[in-house]
């Protein structure tokens, strides 16, 4: 039993001495200043450069938005090759839905009164013959226009073709007009609604701020400088805010991103969290290393003749798209992500000793003493019991 | 070359001589225990809520999704404005893909017939006339409907309003319907497909688990409570986990967003990886501090007449957009934050020794004692060899 | 005054006076060699697994993306349903505008020349009748296909059914042709035009890289091995790059994922930054527990006939729906991230020595007397001042 007791009290001693190591003090101011200036580095870089400067306290989490857009405006149209016209917004925003990504057209070549029927191939090197020899029926080129029919038939007072069965007539988009046909797109509006969350927060806000009142709302216009609340733009400010002329764009098309930027402070004493809006071209016009420049796409509108044939309107619509892109991240205090940075920043506290234990030993006029009784050397014929503290100064 | 050994010597003694701190056993069981406890409160706090409340042993990832949509049910309007007509998922759903975003049309004001051609403006404080003079041929204004002639001509027998090129007759929207004409949508159906990725670790998941069978999919339908792995919803229940009323919502329209949470656990001994449905409007129902307040949109139909004239007819669509949400994290088991977070805590150990020190040498009752045997001091009249272990006892 | 003195001296002393542990060097190779091991092994996981391995040292950012579309191909039809025909982009590619997913008609059911009228119902168990008595005037049954009339017509010589008011002829979808009408479009190419951002880094690049020229852009075509920079793409190569066969997936639909994979190391010793592409197919082709497999939407081409009655052509159209998905991170040096994972590190460092202490007291054969030189037990009974250092050697 007094066994059993002596186990415990063993295990007792063994959980709850307390070992502590066995320091010397040494009054030297040049070490001791060495000391706490280096401390002050380490702490100041965790303090002033982790936790103000990169906010490396916060937890992150990433944007999740909706974007509603409505644009506004019309525009009088008078060409030659068409009836005086007039463009309302669901004759030119396509789609209409008002989505994330809206289209609005400035330019376009169009084909009316295409039917499915036979017509010569529009002239190029592997298209022009001389007789139908020189077409084989049923060929599908991938660069014409429909299925030969084999005959070879005049496409010109001068030039032979190559017949096609297609929808006819064929679309010629090589005369597209030099000044786009809806310059007047420069002055239309659009209202963009924005409504985002950040989800680990619960945090939700939308792009009309609470202090702006319905009033403000139905007059103001977008300006980086006066008006930055307003989510009214005017498409030509937009293009120029992008960095490019809206007149230039609107000829062959083009990608405008309207980006949103929701990046967010969410601490209690920061409570930043607004909008900023930014404009960049997204498409490159760079014209060499570049393979269909600018932006359109071909769409049609069917129509059936009274004898019930189908035919269709081929619209070759260029345009910009606006894609309203919304990104950000919110920050906000946790404790997980601040415990990882203070423990890094203390890891670094554990090596300032040693700098200084270097320092004290190395350079400075009494290392001889300090390491004298800083240090104990154990003598390698330590071997036997009879060796004494008094011999480790002496052997040194 | 006895130099040379030496030097080697010393160089080994300098890499492989283990140098030790001297340390001090203290039989206190105050300060053993207040040891002891801290380490405990700080390995509980490492391993209790970085690791087990926090996961911050896992890496994450983001969601990468894929959504289909199908829309089922029809509508039957049988109104004094138009022929009885059945409306069917073509009519209503637009666009028709089936695409992540998606609308039901539940009410509209409908303008057939429109020809680009000259007709009376609406009547309002700046288009109304007495004689031609008020009317400015070209004029453009952006609140109006299109291009003034210049003719001032009669709206009503009793107003008369500037003449515009337009596409006439204009579309009166002011007539919307009280009760959402299509008030059937409530009780369509949706089907909602989502397929994810977290591409970090391959993971691949579809919203239509394994464990569920055909014929179940056939009939069920999505509640919270008894039915949460149906992806069929109810129109209805969807607008009202939103918090709203599927009829009041109907008349002007809006935005649900139907979001799909898929925050996913992807450790073997967790496998936790289940889409969480939830629903919410997503636009300002708030009738202030609001613009263009619902949602809705204008398309067309283009026709054309036997002899050739493009007509259209002009629909403001107005509806519930519902756009599904897709977010989430996934977190799976990683030796790199793992290690970050536990030196961390390791960290926060190294700081348990400087405290129970202060605690021994200041508020114990023996704090002479052990402070006599931790701490040696080097007095500062040292300077001499003469200095000796006994006189540190001495001057303190 | 003199004791101010004392007491800012006292201050001095307490700021400056530097306290370094007494250590013991214990010239063991065995102990001084496993110090140093282990030390390197903690080093080279910091420096080879956190820094090499994982880039730890980098701060990421999450992509942002722009992209457009362009389909290309035409396919000739001549089946006995219909007049032979030619469909070209604008034909069937729905939406038209070349977004972020685009569909591209491979199948279809056209019901042509629906009006607003009455018809039987398609037979079903639920609709055949035998007298008006089994049909109720009013009944929407959400299965069937419009509203009754109340009256039970003939649908076939043999069978009769109760009338319905809805968009007559009713759509026959289950004769789906068993090969894909537009089994041509294999052969379709898609240019792939992606423009992404990484907004903390300021980051843009473009998926048409800039050593590559325009002439190579007009005539290459994507291949994994040969040409993984061409953005122009073979529909057939995508499906195959998705292990599917272009000609089945082409009967019922489908949705194939382009993903894009832009994950880039911005570190300018790197500097690799460009895309990965990848194809899968999204949806459930598992015929087991699945509901509506394939992927197919309806839409209407809407016509009025010269007397002013509406008409439409309804058309199920399946096809192949390409959603190109960006994803990517990006990762840059950074100082935060490095400091941490450093620090980290530092913490296991600091482990070391008491693993060795632990193995040098307990396993190597002089650990009595390394345990006599470093530790010193202050006795229980040692709470007289008389206790000397001596005693501990005598007690222990």
């Amino acid at each position: 039993m007094s066994g059993t007791t002596d186990c415990c009290q063993d295990c007792l001693h063994y959980m709850f001495d307390y070992e502590t190591p066995k320091t010397l003090v040494i009054p030297s101011i040049r070490v001791g200043f060495m000391f706490r200036f280096t401390q002050l580095l380490v702490v100041l870089y965790v303090v002033g450069y982790v936790c103000v400067v990169q906010k490396a306290y916060q937890e992150t989490d990433s944007v999740i938005s909706s974007v509603t857009t409505k644009v506004k405006g019309f525009a009088f149209t008078n060409t030659s090759d068409m009836d005086p016209r007039l463009w309302d917004v669901a004759d030119y925003v396509i789609p209409p839905q008002g989505a994330q990504s809206f289209f609005v057209l400035t330019n376009m070549v169009i084909t009316p009164k295409q039917t499915q029927s036979r017509c010569p191939e529009l002239p190029s090197p592997s298209t022009t013959c001389v007789d139908d020899c020189d077409c084989i029926e049923g060929h599908n080129d991938p660069r014409g226009s429909g299925i030969q029919t084999g005959l070879c038939v005049n496409y010109s007072s001068t030039a032979q073709t190559c017949e096609v069965l297609s929808w006819c007539p064929l679309e010629i988009d090589t005369k597209l007009p030099e000044h786009a046909l809806l310059a007047a797109a420069e002055n239309f509006t659009v209202l963009i609604k924005n409504s985002i969350t950040y989800p680990k927060f619960k945090f939700h806000r939308r792009n009309i701020m609470p202090h702006i009142n319905s009033s403000y709302l139905k007059m103001c216009e977008f300006n980086h400088a006066t008006d930055p609340d307003c989510p009214i733009f005017r498409l030509k400010h937009i293009v120029s805010g992008a960095g490019e002329e809206f007149q230039d764009i609107a000829v062959k098309g083009g990608i405008i991103g309207i980006t949103i930027d929701w990046s967010c402070d969410l601490d209690w004493w920061a409570g930043k969290c607004y909008p900023m809006y930014s404009f960049r071209r997204l498409d490159d016009k760079h014209p060499v290393r570049n393979v269909a420049p600018g932006y359109n796409f071909r769409f049609t509108k069917y129509f059936k003749t009274p004898n019930g044939e189908e035919t269709r309107t081929l619209i070759k619509a260029y345009g910009i798209r606006f894609d309203v892109i919304v990104f950000g991240t919110a920050g906000k205090f946790s404790i997980v992500p601040t415990v990882v940075n203070l423990g890094a920043g203390l890891s670094f506290l554990s090596l300032v000793p040693i700098v200084c234990d270097w320092f004290m030993l190395t350079c400075t006029r009494k290392r001889d003493l300090y390491s004298r009784h800083k240090i104990t050397y154990l003598s390698d014929n330590a071997d036997t019991e009879s060796m004494s503290m008094g011999t480790t100064y002496g052997t040194h």
